[in-house]
């Protein structure tokens, strides 16, 4: 089956079991607005991606896998929208969480993808136990503290940060993620696999830099300009565009030689490069240099 | 050693591992204030005391449900006390997270509790790896959706919501993960340790709203009649201050008679009827009735 297909379906089991007979309405449908509709799923695509070039012998865990990395990402997207931090209207071309359902039911719904991360990994773990730990240990550094997505987003409230450190948290943590747990899912040792989602996360985090600079915000579905207008750290900014974009290309060229000896090592490496190209497009690469 | 100090210490551990060299220091600020200074930790004590009862062999792992169990209750306090929920200025005596760190850290900080919460277990389930799955399961199924204690939160977003729905998800459902994790991390059979929780935390619940309608706002540490100013489901209010306290003796009676046959069970019936006159002093008992 085709990456995105498994995807949604792994999506669409693991959000069906917050349904039950005496499930709150509006939390089930808040859940199933920040999840579906819109996402490139880049994170989980990933996750798929390495467990195909660790010869994955166990998809149904790889999908689990992928759909908590992807459950873990949807949270943070709903929580970041809220108004106490970029009040966000639009998300991925609709209404954001809390434009759609209000404030309260947008902190719920983080709540509860955050939990449904953890559930989705555990309920699926049970042909392999011993992959278990390890994937939780992925998880939890991914998007906990001292380090993960939420450690990511505090440095926001800080008055300093060095931005390697921030985007290395707010977004090489989860990328870091996504590879590891494509690698434990398929049994393999994961840390060989942290610097890949290391390095593209950073070099993601550099492109959105700039398109947040250089872009149409018909372009993008979400405003533009926010990073400048939040006073947030920012590649684009801070190293100028044309300086900004050769960083991209070196991150990405150190993402595709970090990745370990493996089966599918070669169809790994051209499926990186064809994310470089989604992530800055040639002809916004040519404008921002 | 005796519960408290046994459950200070897995807490001072859990919230220990959100630091690190690049922490973002509000952050792990945060985190401390929302755990430490106040609580009565009721329902990690319950976990200690149900697992005492299943005599446990690994107390380690007790102290890390416990902790768990507690870790999410905090998760959930810093997030009902947000301004778009209770707007909560004041909790456990001092200052909400929200009005001590701004309502972005307040935020964060629940976030990271949450995965905090699946981390602590998970970080000390080595010694007992078959353990792991079932206290996970119980873990997820008393905080998440379709009828943990987000969703038992997510019911004040509705219309209409039975009083016993309501109140099974926002209170009960913690209240059974507590008792369930003791027997789960004793290595018992956790099913039939869900009632004693759920008519536990029932009665609390009650007991609450007898406090909330009844009671003195510097008694209680944080300001009284809320509930119903927030025109939140309440028993007291429904069934009336002396049918209250009936009700609330019933749940008790109903709990301590749901204790499963085990070896300490005699002690933890007395356990439990201690824990009654926390919950409703007989001063109160005898005012409200």
């Amino acid at each position: 089956m085709e990456a995105l297909s498994r995807i949604k379906q792994a999506l669409v089991k693991a959000v069906g079991e917050c349904e039950g007979k005496d499930s709150p309405p509006k939390l089930v449908e808040a859940i199933g607005h920040a999840v579906f509709g819109g996402g490139a799923r880049i994170r989980p695509r990933l996750t798929l991606a390495v467990a195909a070039a660790c010869q994955e012998d166990n998809p149904a865990l790889t999908d689990a896998a992928a759909a908590s990395i992807e459950l873990l990402h949807c949270a943070s997207l709903v929580h970041d929208d809220l108004p106490c931090f970029d009040d966000a209207a639009i998300r991925r071309s609709k209404p954001s969480v809390h434009k759609a359902f209000g404030e309260p039911l947008a902190v719920l719904a983080g709540d509860a993808l955050i939990v449904l991360g953890f559930q989705t990994l555990t309920r699926h773990a049970a042909a392999h136990p011993q992959r278990l730990l390890p994937l939780l240990n992925i998880l939890g550094q991914a998007v906990g503290a001292p380090s993960g997505i939420v450690a990511g987003q505090a440095w926001e409230c800080e008055q300093r940060v060095a931005l390697s450190v921030y985007q290395r948290a707010k977004t090489g943590a989860l990328f870091a993620g996504a590879t590891m747990a494509g690698a434990a899912a398929a049994g393999a040792d994961a840390s060989p696999w942290g610097m890949l989602g290391q390095k593209i996360g950073e070099a993601y985090q550099v492109a959105d830099d700039i398109h947040d600079a250089a872009t149409d915000p018909d372009v993008m579905g979400k405003p533009a300009g926010r990073d400048i207008a939040l006073d947030r750290p920012s590649a684009a900014r801070e190293l100028g565009l044309s300086n900004a974009v050769a960083r991209f290309k070196l991150l990405m060229s150190q993402a595709v030689e970090s990745i370990p000896d493996c089966p599918g090592a070669d169809a790994l490496r051209a499926h990186m490069l064809a994310e470089a190209k989604k992530f800055l497009p040639e002809e916004l690469s040519r404008r921002a240099a």
